[in-house]
Parts: structure tokens; C-alpha cells; sequence
């Protein structure tokens, strides 16, 4: 997907729909509550009006989160606790059911999808998983660009082509998860780049690195910045620059699904670094997605003040894989069934407000 | 019950499991993520091994929602948005399954008692609804007691038994809901004598009460707080003056269930100021609660700050029901899950931090 395609792509994202938005509000103030009683699960109930153009909305019947897993050149300079053979190991993990997310996805109702994008391995997994890769492992930020213009091509159209694969496959709602040792350092740089953090301010202790890799990781994420001249003028560059292919794979995966009308369900800080990206492209991506929670991870806090989200849950988690974003997902199936199910005023024979 | 068998029962109330909470916190972190990425998470799940005593904690499988319904004499003063037959009007939807607690009930796998303890009507209803209440609205608390001595002991009672009801018939998680016309006034009466508060900081808005309504219900707490001196050593006798049947049958109710040693997830405002009553009684009682939620009223915040406990959601609601609540429970079966059916480092063949 060319520069000019993920433009066109950006420009023909809608708005949500104003008639079924305000129906979704009326009833709410018909039911068997007092209006507003029911807090943010009214207003997750409107938007999801709003974004299938219904009101009442129609019931998520068909969840899929899709995990991006791909690896970092920079993730051989010590920036996490684990080595970089553990990006593959936990496709495998994913492909086992045995991962947080897998375990997370069944508890909420949703079926798992893994992508190799840039997985550092060629290991014998079912062709589906690697039908999209980009190359093994994206560049070491610090010293070289994370994707060249072709492979940011690629990555990127590879994250529409799940998206449209997904939503043509009957997806109702889409949740977006990340898999991989070191993603947090490009993360890192992408939300300082777009946001105009200093490193230090984003930077955070991923999966649980000490005071040395911080100061590692933060000096990493100074010199990617620095031998990048990108901003938020050009996201696209910053993602070729100092991102990698799963966060392009993520942004077209955004944009595209917001081209299409369907909900996304943000995670952490490597999703809402996409989002950020996407954003910058195309401001009514965010229309169409909600923050699942809010991390530990400092970039993900700023990213999410950046782009005006307020998450769902704070529960302090830092995993990835979708984790946080699952753990929202029952909020969205109450918030539809307020509006399908729940009994008016005059249906029930209840005394309105005197 | 009787307040020397009220200290029976709270004497009675045991720790949690120290053995199973060290199992389960080895376990959390052999399974495939950094230790402690889930967060809160692995906290829930360790508190349910400690609450059932095994590693890991049973599936939740028969989940169960109690209603406390009960009506208030202050109601009569306008201390509501909405008229007192209300409450008797929302026990009717209850029973036909149309309100917000039947329909979140549903979307969290919870099935829905309603109990009538004290409501100012004696309508047709199933027997089972009725068959433990206490007397037709409790005392206006401006001019008079809510509740006589045997009354006080009738409701204590009755929260008791509707728990070792509930709890012979196989409940492994009980969430606590109330429903009340004018219940928020007593409430902030409760809160305000055991936390020592002033009425003005902790009486809020309850239905979406206008100013003047709201000054009226800030005078009346003050009526009540002066016409009784029962302070927090002697919660049983708040109950009695500045409470309600409600209150108490919930009091009683969530002593019982810790003595049983079974988990509560508790709603918003009226179910805290009964944990804060319990928790005089018998600090140990907030070892087998959970704060579902954060309502929007601040009597609520001053509650789960006295009982030390830190709510799982924050989502602006302020409904009762049990809603809150009932929105939390999804985030119980996922921290189940996660302790029963991840994979361990070693079962996936992932590697460990270096």
C-alpha cells in the first residue's frame, strides 16, 4: 500500500451515524434508570450505535482479536528481560492456547488470530500465519531505518488486508494485540516522535527491565530520534524510521477497519502508538476505536492523552497480546445489551421522574 | 439474630488461605508472561485461591446476585427524583427480568434474587420475595428510628439466612445489589456516623436529585445524626437509628457469607456503608470482598477509603442494582481462568528472563 493508497484509504473513513447515535441516547433516557445512571456503559452503548449505523445496536456475535507479532533489531542491545527467541516461542504458545491472550479471548468470547509480521524465525507454522510477514525483524532503530519504503508498503497493506480479510470474514468487533521481545523500545520512539516527548518521559520498564536497560533503552530511543528527523507531519516516515513493521501493520489495520465501520478495541502502549500514527493520518480513526485500558507503560498513558481516549480499565497491566483490551470486551457486550434488552418506563409500569 | 449472636457470627470469621495464596503466587509466576504483567489481575486470582482454600481456585460457577428492596420513611420528604411506589414498581421488572441488574446479570452469567425486606407495599408477588421481610419501610431517621431492637435483629437475621440460603444451594460468588426510593439518605447517615464525615461531604445526588433537594437531604442526615448519638463503636445501634432494614439485612448478609468463607463483590454506595457497619463488627469481612465498582457518590469513595479497598472499575454509575457490580464479575472468571488453564514456561517450552 502506496503513500497515496493509505491516503485515499484515510480520506474515506466516515463519521459515526448522528441519527442512530441520538436514538441510542433517547432510549437510554426511556429505560428503567434515571438518565445517565448507567455512566460510561450509556455512552459505550451510543457509539456502538453510532459505528454500526443501528440503534439498537446489533449484538457482537463475532469478536476477533488479531495478535502482530514481529521482532526489533534493537532488541539485541539488552531492552528486555527476555531473550528475542521468546517472540516466536509465544506464537507457538499462541498457536497452543496456552498464552494470557488465548486464555483471556475464550473467558471474553473471542476468537484469536496470530500474524507473523517480521517474526526473527522461519519456523513451521501453518502458512496462514506468515501469508502477510515483511521480513525477519525490523531494523535496529538506533542505527539503521526500522523498514525500508517497501517494506512499509508492505507492512502496512498487510495490516488492511487482515483488517478487510477479518470484516469479510464476518467480524463485528476487532480487538488488536502485539506480540514481541524489544517492541516497546520502537513504541517508545514513535509516540516521542509524534507526541514531542523527551525519551525519558516514555520510556518504561516493558517487561520488566532494571534501572541499566531503562538508561539503555532510553539512550536507544535518543539516538533513533536523533538520526530521524521525522515528526508528526509524517507519520509514515517516523513509522519507516524508527518503528517496524508491526506498528505499520497495525496502522492499516486501524485505518482500514475504520474504513469499514468497525469497532476496535485498543490494548497498550504498541497498539495506541498505532493509533497515534494512524491518527495523524486520518483524526476520525479514533471514531472508531476505544482505549480497552490504560498500562503501566508511560508512552501509553501519553499516547492515550494525545489522542483524547479515555480508557475503559486501570488495572496495571503491562503483558500486550491483546490482554488489556479483552478484559474490556464484556463491557461492550452489557453496553448492547442495556440498549437491546432492558425494559422502558412505560413497558414495565414504572413511575417516571416527578 | 440477636447482637450477641451478631458477635458469634463475626468472631467466627477466618483468614484466608495463606497456603493456597503462596501456591497461587508461585504459580502466576511460572505461567508465560513476565511476573506480575497481569496486574490486578493476579491479585484477584490470588485472593480467590485465599478466599476457597485451593490452588487454583474452582471455576465460578454458580454466580448469584441478592436484591436487597426496601423502602425509607425519609422519602416522603423529597429526598429523591423519584416517587416511593418506585421501589415497589422496580421489584415488579425485576421479576419480569427488564431492569439493568436482570439484563447485566445476564451478560455476566448471574442469576438474580430479589428479596422484599422492607418495602412499603404488600403486592402480589411470589412468596419467596417476601418471606423474609422485616416490616412495610423502615423509621423516617429525621424523626425516629428506622428500626425497633427486634426489627434490627429480624433484618440482621434475614441477610443471614438469604446467605446460607443461597450459599447451601451452591453459590461460590454472591453480589450484593439494593434497590430503594430514598435508600442514599440513611446511607449517608451510616457513612457519616462511622467515618466520623460531615453530612454535606458525603451526601450526593442519588437519583440526580436537583439543589434544593439536595440541601433538604443534607439537612435531614444532620437531623438524624443529632437525634442519635451512636457512633462507630457501637455500629449495630447506627443501623438501628440511622439506617435501615436494608442496611442491616446486608450487614448480616456479608457477615454470613465471610463466615462461609464465600467471595462478595460488592455494588455501589448502600452495599459499602453495610461493609463499613460489617467491618466494625468484624474487620476480617472485607477479606472476602471485592469493591465491584466506584459510583459517582461520595459517600461511596469515603466508604471504600475507611474499608481500605480499591475498586475494580470506575465508570461513573450510579444505579445500585448491583450493577456495578455485576460489570466486575467478568474480570473474577478471567483471573480464574488465567491460574487454571495458562501454560507454564515450561509446559510451552518459552524461555525464561535472563
Amino acid at each position: 500500500m502506496r503513500r497515496d493508497e493509505v491516503a485515499a484509504l484515510a480520506a474515506g473513513i466516515g463519521e459515526l451515524d448522528p441519527a442512530a447515535q441520538t436514538g441510542a441516547a433517547l432510549r437510554q433516557d426511556q429505560l428503567t434508570k434515571p438518565p445517565g445512571a448507567l455512566g460510561r456503559l450509556e455512552a459505550l452503548s451510543i457509539w456502538l450505535a453510532g459505528v454500526q449505523g443501528r440503534c439498537p445496536p446489533d449484538e457482537l456475535t463475532r469478536k476477533r482479536l488479531v495478535v502482530f507479532a514481529a521482532d526489533h533489531g534493537v532488541a539485541a542491545q539488552g531492552v528486555s528481560a527476555y531473550p528475542a527467541e521468546v517472540t516466536a516461542q509465544m506464537v507457538g504458545n499462541f498457536l497452543d492456547g496456552g498464552a494470557a491472550c488465548n486464555v483471556l479471548a475464550r473467558s471474553a468470547g473471542v476468537t484469536v488470530r496470530v500474524v507473523d509480521v517480521a517474526v526473527d524465525a522461519d519456523p513451521d507454522w501453518p502458512a496462514e500465519v506468515g501469508k502477510h510477514k515483511v521480513r525477519r525483524g525490523s531494523g535496529a532503530i538506533h542505527v539503521e531505518p526500522a523498514l525500508t519504503e517497501g517494506e512499509l508498503s508492505a507492512a502496512l497493506g498487510a495490516g488492511a488486508a487482515i483488517a478487510d480479510e477479518e470484516i469479510d470474514a464476518g467480524a463485528d468487533l476487532l480487538v488488536v494485540g502485539d506480540m514481541g521481545i524489544g517492541n516497546t523500545t520502537p513504541t517508545a520512539a514513535v509516540v516521542a516522535a509524534v507526541t514531542g516527548a523527551d525519551p525519558a518521559d516514555v520510556v518504561g520498564r516493558g517487561t520488566g527491565i532494571d534501572d541499566g536497560a531503562w538508561a539503555r533503552k532510553v539512550a536507544l530511543v535518543r539516538e533513533a530520534l536523533r538520526r530521524s528527523s521525522a515528526g508528526p507531519a509524517d507519520p509514515l516516515t517516523v513509522l519507516a524510521e524508527v518503528g517496524g513493521a508491526d506498528l505499520a501493520a497495525m496502522t492499516g489495520f486501524l485505518l482500514a477497519a475504520a474504513a469499514r465501520r468497525t469497532p476496535v478495541v485498543l490494548d497498550g502502549v504498541v497498539s495506541g502508538a498505532a493509533a497515534l500514527v494512524a491518527a495523524q493520518l486520518a483524526p476520525r480513526v479514533t471514531h472508531f476505536c476505544v482505549a480497552g485500558h490504560r498500562s503501566t507503560e508511560p508512552a501509553h498513558r501519553r499516547a492515550l492523552e494525545h489522542l483524547g481516549l479515555d480508557p475503559l480499565l486501570d488495572l496495571s497491566l503491562r503483558l500486550g497480546e491483546g490482554t488489556g483490551a479483552l478484559l474490556a470486551v464484556p463491557l461492550l457486550d452489557a453496553a448492547v445489551a442495556v440498549l437491546r434488552d432492558m425494559a422502558t418506563f412505560g413497558e414495565a409500569g414504572v413511575s417516571t421522574a416527578t
